[in-house]
């Protein structure tokens, strides 16, 4: 049997939509409107007055915060698709935050039944050994020897050095 | 500058004694008592009477069971320093056991704080890039093309195919 290329795949901005939320909750809770259209080429935060500046990172700390994030349009189709022709493994830089762990596990149980244990990583540096990687963080991609896929999202509108995806049909297009 | 070699160590009966906690709880909950010398070649549960076969899982299910370990001796002298040598990264395969994730993080910043969140990866499959693996676990070395160390463990008594290290002050004399 041949042995399936692996492929690694990351959540923020790809598998969850992370930014959706930021917007909901400094529309709810500071009744500051983020707009997705200023934030090309800036982090979420770059966009916040500045007696906010540093309130993302208590919300990123707090329990539940990555529990109930919207699943990117398309992803659960063409992931479910990939994992028949694909090692697929879920490989997301949560070590920062500490309350992301549980959080991030239990949502990928509800939204991505299919993709067990075995085929989860938790980490900070991305050191993992796969043919393909999709990400939204042109660092993950340092020293990465295998296919770099960069997946649109507003901070990295302005990034050309790599081969991109803008949204899981072009993923589809691409690996399937 | 150099770039230094990538280490992947292992939690469980590698830094950790996990076994020690095992004997612990059983003898305290259960007044069963497990000899180490009784261990080799064996996993800790095919020691326990038939009727306590699979609560095994259940305390490492419960949320504190990895909090309180015991540091294997040596552990945190040897790999600090090398730290100066080598890129550590500590790998544990706590992604099967939910409860266990803040525990062992937690653990990681009381034993070994000088380790930062971006070398610490919790998962599955063990499928890090790097140049040496020391692990008790002989599944962890599948499809590896590094150098594998076989850290030396009672189930793992009577393998032969790889490089062993009985204790701290050998992987020492190896690696430093």
């Amino acid at each position: 049997m041949e042995q399936k290329i692996r492929l690694a795949i990351d959540m923020d901005e790809v598998l969850a939509d992370t930014i959706d939320k930021f917007i909901e909750v400094y529309r709810q809770d500071h009744q500051t409107e983020i707009l997705l259209e200023e934030m090309s080429g800036k982090e979420f935060h770059e966009l916040l007055p500045d007696t906010l500046n540093d309130s993302w990172r208590t919300y990123v700390n707090a329990p539940g915060f990555f529990r109930d994030l919207k699943v990117m349009p398309g992803a659960q189709d063409v992931v479910k698709e990939l994992c028949t022709k694909y090692d697929v493994y879920v490989v997301s830089a949560a070590m920062e935050f500490k309350n992301s762990l549980v959080d991030k596990l239990d949502w990928l149980g509800d939204h991505f039944p299919y993709i067990g244990w075995k085929n989860i990583i938790f980490c900070g540096n991305k050191i993992v050994d796969v043919g393909i990687m999709i990400d939204d963080r042109i660092r993950n991609f340092a020293g990465f020897q295998g296919r770099p896929i960069l997946f649109s999202s507003p901070h990295n509108h302005f990034v050309t050095e790599y081969e991109r995806a803008n949204n899981w049909a072009e993923i589809a297009d691409k690996l399937l």
